[in-house]
């Protein structure tokens, strides 16, 4: 009997499946520092849980990217392990506050299966129909280089579409969200199996994405503690923001991110297998690359404090040790929430760059990126108003 | 009055000398989770405090090597700071889980002092004579390289036998463990010194072994969470397994385990001085290359959550930064423990190999190695009946 | 409206000034932990919760330099951002201890500005008037080289004194120093300002040391478990003591250290832009070598546990990744503390040095230091009696 487990493979999916992920986590206030260490976060709400607890959480939350990236990381060994690259992410909304000492475990349905049929990957060339791509079938065509190819395969592949969702151990969901992925085959000679694309929201509503975040108590958020005394009104459509700091990335760091999120995608880790592929170099986990965007766009937007939802992203190019990473912020739209008053939404775009300062806001035309663009995100923060 | 330690040598330890180590440590849920960034430990158990509280922990226990390698880091100022090599381990046994928030403190009793009279470490060459090798006197023998040596010393050596003991605040042994060093002599003509080689057990006996597992409520072992539905009898003795994934070490990585562990072995840190020597690297820590070939073999044995005794283990050639580690375990047999329905055994070799994979499990012909193994670990798992 | 703060400049300073820093933060056994991995530092009272309670801790305090830097972080945005040197340190006292779960902030008092009227920074030198040196208008001629440097700007600069204070969250202040450090003009046109020098203690009094150590039973204190018999008669001033270790400094760890600690300092982080300066290197944070050079020190000072207070300290030359750390101590003298027989104060000298073993003590000749010293710190350490 076989006792390792070499990951799925296309075939292995079926729509509407439904996989209980490995490997139940409680976070601790361990995870919390390690995530500081890895970022340099600087956010008063998750970094005081004296703050935290002024405004009305129960302690300091967990940073939402370190429970997205955990959640993630339990869904690799069933989903992404043959994965030859993440397309993208759609309707992702963090739905209850996490705590240290919270349980996170994971489950994802098979929403999607779409059989590339006439495709091979020796190269493959994937477009994003936008920064908030929506999944829908022409998500692939030729532009710009995926970023998950791990070796020049000849086999076949189709792409998987998943909704995944973590919960606490009380069985509350505190995340969800849809990727996709395009996943080897297994047997290229295997009948071809219909398409099933789904239909994937371009954003997620206003009305969705408060409910991470408790009734706050405004008059006790303090502005000079927090960094900024900039809030909802002060951000306008349109605006673009430099976020000015570069970050380094250095191979132990994003491995020790990526262990710390039980992550097993062997591309991040094994320099022996990388060391003869495409790019004959471990690739740097795509949540790593956002994360350390999220961390630098607090010089210019530190009230932002929630990611309450992500709307779509793309990893537009691969990011490996030794580059260091800028990025900028463009204010999309800004969102009042149903019945609150105490915060409102900023949709906002988080570009990150390569060995560029992005003071001239690096950005695409048409579907052409500026070369040292690596990440484009669109999503929902939340800050008082 | 000299202030500074520079180390214990041959001539210092005697036959039955008890030496308590310095600094008590309180372990606690940030090394818990710096282990998991150091390794991506995925085992259940270990990870969730609700997985464990609901099969009979009080708590997610501590990594069983994570114990070993604080436990092992407190005696290495007193015992092993002159070390040439580290020979081999011995009647191994987990005594008490431990939890977030014990403090551990060590003991070592001086069991056997063997005083190599004519040989010089110059090149030494060391055999074990077998992977469960137990510390007979003729465990010095020309085969394998030597892996602990820091400078062509010509002085003379003997070999220290150690049994140290980890214990928590209450003074409940937590560990127990034989290892044996080589070490040098401060005076190379210092008067020999008899030879007392204590008698060591091959294999640390199966009624010995289950006292850190509380007993366990085995229907609330959820397998899907586990990570596999294959338990004690699924696996027979004779069977190979190979852990699929590599991962790479970085000098980051192993210098922050090992301070993790407040080890000061010379020989993991300094550059400066090592550059100099024989390698003209530094050497990782033997404990760091046990802790990932684990890690790794989740995938494969993602039931045996609990290294209950190591019956002897062998570091057979030096780690890098910059290497590739791949292992592979067989199952050797496979044991009931007395009076328990909950758990069975297996015992495990646990071999690791760098810069190649273990599809085709490198191994030993007599006593010649595959030149990439580098560890060969004989233990007791427990796994769920 | 400019969102993201590019750091304020000479001329944003006015003296009385008191700036409320953003990001307070919640201490965890996390932060301890990987303070641990990061330094490896072994002193018990900080390891071991049972044995500082033993002693008349609360539990195990947050390490002094923990506590130093965390707080000094805080001060980085809105004090030293464009510094181009950390000129010096006095006056600094701990002054409560520190507990994880405390949450720390801190709020900074400009106490006088300097402007170096004719002096531009293309290449500057600096000289201190001795480890201890105090602050006074003439820190600046011609010696050794500043540290900070990140750029061969030939813009004018000034010196800003501040006094930084740390609080826990009921208001308690734990940490009050004094730094001075050389920070750009933002317009080189701009009319001078006077000269307001502080005058500035070049001791912390020992009536001044004691309050962040609770009274000690010193009955309780085990030397065996401290890993040390040698209290404060032991040591006699004059006496000077190597620190035998060296620890090499890899890039992955500075920058997990300083970002622990929310410094933002680009010269740090950011190779990119470091690239095409004047070192072309990330600068290593001058907090990470003194909690370097203290951890080391931990061998010959096992029981001088406690770091009561700065007198003064300097960071002679920089240190990059790559680079091996030595330390070596000397006693200068020996103080009593009033009402208290428990413990005693050791002010202490602690010089590191780079890629040198420091058995024969690298030291300054005159002003001329040994070119491989990179540290010279005075402080007071607290030991039993």
């Amino acid at each position: 009997m076989i006792k390792s487990h070499p990951g799925n493979y296309f075939e292995d999916f079926r729509l509407g499946q439904v996989i209980t992920h490995a490997t139940p986590r409680t976070v601790t206030a361990g995870d919390v520092s390690l995530y500081t260490a890895l970022y340099g976060s600087r956010f008063a709400v998750q970094s005081s849980d004296h703050f935290a607890r002024a405004i009305g959480y129960r302690d300091a939350p967990v940073d939402d990217l370190l429970v997205f990236n955990i959640v993630f990381g339990k869904t690799v060994p069933d989903i992404s392990l043959n994965a030859v690259a993440n397309l993208g992410y759609a309707n992702c909304r963090f739905l209850a506050p996490v705590y240290p000492g919270d349980t996170l475990s994971a489950k994802s349905e098979i929403i999607g299966l779409n059989e590339n049929s006439n495709r091979k990957t020796g190269v493959v060339y994937v477009r994003s129909t936008g920064f908030n791509a929506a999944g829908t079938g022409d998500t692939l065509s030729a532009k710009s280089e995926i970023i998950g190819l791990n070796e020049n395969s000849n086999r076949k592949t189709g792409v998987v579409y998943v909704r995944s969702t973590g919960f606490n151990a009380a069985g509350t969901a505190v995340l969800e969200y849809v990727r996709w992925v395009m996943v080897r085959k297994r047997d290229e000679g295997a009948p071809p199996r219909g398409k099933d694309v789904p239909s994937l929201p371009k954003l997620v509503a206003p009305d969705d994405i408060g409910a991470a975040c408790p009734p706050l108590r405004g008059a006790a958020y303090d502005h000079a503690l927090a960094g900024s005394a900039q809030g909802f009104g002060d951000y306008a459509p349109g605006e673009r923001i430099d976020h000015v700091d570069g970050m380094t990335v250095e191979e132990a760091e994003h491995q020790l991110a990526t262990r710390l999120y039980q992550n097993t995608a062997r591309v991040h880790f094994d320099q022996f297998i990388q060391g003869k592929g495409r790019f004959g170099r471990r690739l740097i986990y795509g949540g790593h690359v956002i994360s350390l965007a999220r961390a630098l766009s607090f010089n210019g937007l530190a009230n932002a404090f929630h990611i309450a939802g992500i709307n779509g992203g793309r990893h537009v190019a691969p990011l490996f040790a030794g580059d260091t990473v800028f990025a900028w912020s463009e204010v999309i739209e800004r969102a009042e929430l149903p019945d609150r008053t105490d915060v409102g939404a900023l949709r906002l775009r988080l570009v990150a760059a390569k060995n560029r300062p992005c003071a001239d806001f690096p950005d695409k035309s048409g579907e052409d990126y500026d070369p040292a663009v690596i990440l484009d995100l669109d999503y929902w923060a939340l800050i008082p108003r």
